[in-house]
């Protein structure tokens, strides 16, 4: 092997230990504008790479309408449109602010975020709560119950959850992925597990904290009404674990794919910032009634951080349930984990998958190995209605754009050839 | 096929039918004393067939040692060795009195039970609340530990949880059962979801109830904190299915296989109370460290009600991380399951498996089919230690002896040939 490859071989090692090492912690809730870096009042971010307000698809359109009545800075859907379209509000990706965010993945500055630190690196990760399946704002709906139910998220559901994270003394997401993980959860989009283990650790501290019963009542089942609750946490966690390898020199990890509806963007740990950008993918799921794929939004979402770092679509073999929700059989799903290990570089050493003898999830996505295997990554999805306002009308699977990958390993090879 | 075969074929159908429309639901919380048929406070119930205290095993002696110190009729465990060998304690196996217990299975006339009704056929279950691991009543220990927890059970658990049930206006254990299945569970020795799933049902009935934060968080810890908290929920569900078939005339499915660690004991629907004993088995497993095979005492255990309805072992298929508990692989798991089919009438319509391509669960053991095959059923269970209080040694797995089925199958031969 050239002694190109092996320094690469040498930093793909060094990347899979850090995503398997990292520690997320849930520590905090906190307003965006107090807990990420560079949010104003008249920021907007949103999933995926960079896209100007004329290129957003319908449902990112459509959350960023709903976020800006929601933080009284339209009063009305076409004030919304207007303000957007007019320049004065300044768009950015998540992953520029070490945000992510499901779907549309808008966040305004008054949204509760969780706030995880990365304990092992001292890196942070935020993301908004989950506000639930349906009508809600990250699938695009932007209607007055999704508006109220962002209040009550903002006046209730995260001062009340500060409170009791801030007793809890932080709580580790690893672990309770790890659990999840033996549950039948792949923890992107089956966190049935996730969310009773996290409602189980959150609980007692609710109950020590000045949080008065019906408000404990109100929150806990909110949580547990909501089987995609732990969704967000998942993703925060999952986003502190990556974010400790952007800019890793040498290395050909992959350490962010993301969709904004648009385009598909992928970054390389050893190219730091530059996003690959290809046309946004089109899943092949399962409808709710009424809909079929004429209705879809192309991909979208910045929930591939689960990917990017070996669950979500990876790990599908430890949760054969999910089938009923995105498709496929049960078979299918131990196939895609099985077929995930040739692209990776490492096992993990502590997120086991009990029905494949307790192997470790296929971790650290060599860019290299998916360009000359030509397996790209597996991705299960939410899929949202192309039109703004309408919100979730399925689930489904698809693969990574191949183009990026080919077209990052040619810079790749530029940087560092 | 003979007309008898066509007879007791049309039987099993029935008996497989009312297994799988039961509909067993959380009603009540009281004493064992107020709840159950024909209790007295003189009364200690054991698992398994009736045994005599002369042959009883070590962890059943220790238990109603412990029991007998717990209700205050003996002061030291050599006062209750002696009072137990009076002859002055009416011995009765648990199921005499529509009760079923874990290991030892002793219930005694104070202790908190849980009252579940099937709601399909009218016929009422009972079953105590369980305590947690190790150093417990049930694996035959004794200690002071052990009796001041059942004392906070029968002051604080039982009465909260009373209120809160009451509350609830009634929790359907079934589709507990059939959500946990979904979630690596198996119901039997791993309960780690339903525990959960519980715990969400109970804890806004709690918080609507009189009790107080302190209480509530006590019991809600209490409940979280043991994985197998479910166990005796489980139990008391199955055996609500189960007795809703015993006395079905012309049926050779199996209503009853129980453990009381001296005699394996089984009970066939159209034999009605008949039992049919064999020596309890010796399961292979995993133990604790310190202790090996030689420390085991056989089989014990009104826990098989879980395989008699065709979960626990039989439901392994759904619960690889169980063999990290019991032994074994996942593949191991899997196979189980599979084998199950050849001695059952039917496949769950409820209860499914995801793992299997969500075929249901094997119900309705034919005992025909038992002996036809020589196949007999799988059981998963714990471990206890031979000697009277010690305690939980490990867990395992084994079969059910095909002697008493052989037996069973000449006397049902008898009686309807």
């Amino acid at each position: 092997m050239s002694k190109l490859g092996q320094r690469i071989d040498q930093a793909n090692v060094v990347a899979a230990e850090r995503l398997m090492d990292s520690q997320p912690v849930l520590i905090d809730v906190s307003p965006a504008a107090e807990a990420i870096p560079g949010m104003t009042p008249k920021s907007i971010l949103h999933a995926g790479p960079p896209v100007a307000w004329e290129r957003m698809c319908g449902p990112v359109r459509g959350a960023i309408m709903g976020a800006l009545i929601y933080e009284g800075l339209a009063n009305s859907p076409e004030e919304a449109r207007e303000l957007a379209a007019s320049g004065e509000i300044h768009f950015d990706p998540c992953h520029h602010h070490q945000a992510v965010g499901p779907m549309a993945g808008v966040v305004s500055s008054s949204m509760p975020v969780w706030v995880v630190l990365n304990k092992s690196f001292g890196n942070f990760a935020y993301c908004t709560l989950n506000e639930g399946l349906g009508q809600v704002l990250r699938f695009g709906a932007y209607s007055r119950e999704v508006i109220q139910r962002l209040i009550w998220m903002r006046r209730v559901l995260g001062p009340s959850l500060k409170k009791a994270v801030a007793i809890s003394g932080g709580i580790n997401l690893k672990n309770i992925i790890a659990q999840a993980l033996q549950m039948g959860d792949e923890c992107h989009n089956r966190n049935v597990a996730a969310t009773l283990l996290f409602l189980k650790e959150i609980l007692p501290h609710m109950l020590d904290s000045d949080l008065d019963r019906s408000t404990i009542k109100e929150v806990s089942e909110f949580i547990s009404g909501n089987v995609h609750f732990f969704l967000n946490l998942s993703m925060a966690a999952c986003k502190a674990a990556a974010d400790s390898i952007l800019g890793l020199k040498d290395s050909s990890v992959v350490c962010t794919m993301a969709r904004n509806g648009t385009d598909f963007g992928l970054r390389v740990a050893g190219l730091g910032e530059w996003w690959f950008t290809a046309p946004a993918g089109s899943p092949q799921g399962l409808y709710f009634p009424g809909y079929t794929q004429e209705d879809a939004n192309p991909d979208l979402g910045d929930s591939t951080i689960s990917e990017t770092v070996g669950i979500g679509g990876f790990a599908m073999a430890s949760a054969p349930a999910i089938v009923k929700f995105v498709g496929g059989t049960p078979t299918d799903a131990l196939e895609y984990t099985r077929e995930m290990y040739e692209i990776c570089v490492a096992k993990h050493r502590d997120l086991q998958l009990p029905a494949l003898d307790f192997l470790g999830t296929p971790v650290a996505i060599d860019l290299r190995r998916v360009v000359e295997t030509g397996i790209a990554p597996i991705i299960n999805t939410g899929i949202a209605h192309k039109e703004a306002g309408v919100g979730q009308i399925g689930a489904g699977i698809l693969r990574a754009p191949m183009e990026c990958f080919q077209e990052a390993l040619i810079v790749f090879g530029d940087q560092y050839g």
